[in-house]
């Protein structure tokens, strides 16, 4: 199984971590550990070898902010083309972790359409591609008998997608409802906490959470390519950012959060969908809605089903290795399908 | 797919109400629906036909509270001897609602012995031959090639199991920790919003969600045995109630319960496990675990992993349909397997 991995920021080294971690488990219990061929990174050039590059070392030269690894190899490949490699015979598996571009989706659209039209299946951390062309994608993935796989780009690690899509079969998922950004999580936790909304943001920039640029978070957009995503996975359909209505936390003030507290209500920026349709919109919730009491960066999301009532499920929304650990379950199961 | 039911109790007819709902968009999806050949039951005999039992007839006597349907079979059997039709070559699964003994497992713990030793997969709702003797059970169908699923045990159809099993490919739970009975959830909601334990205790009753001995919910045994469940799930441990430290919520008074409410906590009766043994105990949690804010009869568990944080699963505990889902639920994975 030789994987070709696009992006190697937080996501992409997280993944290589995960991977380190559980290489040695892996072989114990698969009888097998996946290989890296390539590595493309957009500041650090791209590296290829169909022998395989050693994961330590790769990830050390990456840790250095370089990937000028000495490799005793004839056939390694330094700035190869990168569409020439995604369809090279030794790549089974692409993972996408490049940063992400919700407006085209580019230039990983592009790279997934060739890989899966080179027979290769993919797995995703970035949501652009998804967010444009996720319904197309999944698509060409079925007509070419591929996996397209992408429980990273949706609450990291915690499985949202797989419990909507696989985890209550025989039960309809007819809505979903739930915290999918962890920046403005993080920052209501902050303000209710009794700090203002500029406090709470410095303090989101300094730890790392949030953008020197925050608008994409702030504004709703964020949680809005995540709908997007969930509404193409659960309901098999293709929303824009423009059918949906977004707004975001920028406009809560400390007096209404504090207000809130007092009545026993919780302001979230919920994100929520179902098959007509979704929206971002911050909300008073009572406090004994399960959603009411996520704080922090931790990410929730509600599934309203047909049979079975509501089912919430809680964890981390971000984190590189929390990430990457999505990617590599993705992995797992294309090769229990597949290999 | 032919399917002997054992009990048909509010388990057993949601699990028939669910089969009922979905048996159009199953034909429709999977091109065919289940059949009904048999139902067990304590009070109302037992009735058998190879060729199948109507759904709506068998729904409808058994909501009248008999089992006498009109039937026009040549091959229909009243009263046959369980252990002769768990033998049945027309059996193919055997779904097992019956009362709980978790003490002895019995009769339910022989006839799933003989049922996978007959080539039958098992479907099972009673938590009492896993306490027993699940990791017996395991081992038993998988030496025989069958199916063992038990969705049904932990949360109803909230896919507690199929979380901590499936749901995260590539970690490992070291723990778990959980709100897993909904009566004493019920009751610590009640006296939290200034009821006392009695008149709580009433009222579970009165809605039907207490027994009229309610011990076995209140000491804390019933989470005792999700414990075990779980325990045996996820690190293939068999423990026994001996080992486990088990208190239940008996001795908690009003005023602990307020005093906790000023001090920003909430008192829930927490099962916990992690492959060195597991206890059920009240404890006052602060007010932002996500375990703190689940309510009334809702139940949660929060998986602790090695590489991926905590995840937490809530929704419902209890109630005839859904746990009646959760069997079907299990019914549909063992189609995709194996027919």
């Amino acid at each position: 199984m030789n994987i070709l991995l696009i992006g190697a920021g937080s996501v992409g080294q997280g993944f290589l971590k995960v991977l380190a971690l559980r290489s040695q488990s892996l072989q114990e219990s698969h009888g097998f550990v996946p290989r890296i061929v390539g590595v493309v990174t957009r500041s650090k050039g791209t590296l290829f070898d169909e022998a395989g590059l050693p994961l330590d070392a790769l990830r050390t030269a990456l840790q250095n902010g370089h990937l000028d690894l000495t490799l005793n190899s004839s056939t390694v490949q330094r700035n190869p083309a990168i569409q020439t490699i995604l369809q090279h015979s030794a790549v089974d598996i692409v993972v996408e972790a490049s940063p992400t571009n919700v407006q085209t989706g580019q230039p990983a659209l592009d790279y997934i359409y060739t890989a899966l039209n080179h027979g290769k299946h993919v797995v995703l951390a970035n949501k652009g591609p998804l967010v444009v062309d996720g319904i197309g994608l999944m698509r060409c993935a079925e007509s070419v008998g591929k996996a397209l796989d992408y429980e990273a780009t949706v609450m990291a690690g915690t499985p949202a997608i797989r419990l909507a899509t696989k985890g209550l079969p025989g039960a309809q998922v007819t809505g979903f409802r739930g915290i999918l950004n962890g920046t403005t999580n993080f920052i209501l936790t902050k303000m209710s906490e009794g700090g203002s909304f500029d406090e709470a943001l410095a303090e989101a920039q300094r730890l790392g959470y949030a953008e020197t640029d925050p608008s994409g978070d702030v504004d709703g957009w964020d949680a809005a390519a995540k709908v997007i995503i969930l509404s193409a996975a659960i309901f098999g359909v293709q929303l824009t950012f423009e059918q949906l209505s977004v707004s975001g936390i920028g406009e809560l003030t400390s007096s209404q959060i504090q207000q809130a507290k007092m009545e026993r209500k919780r302001w979230k920026l919920i994100a929520e969908g179902t098959r007509e349709g979704g929206r971002v919109h911050p909300v008073a919730l009572p406090v004994d809605d399960p959603l009411a009491n996520v704080n922090g960066t931790l990410n929730a999301v509600t599934y309203t089903t047909d049979i079975n009532g509501d089912v919430t499920l809680v964890g981390a929304g971000a984190g590189g290795q929390e990430t990457g650990f999505a990617l590599f379950s993705n992995l797992l199961e294309i090769y229990e399908q597949f290999f």
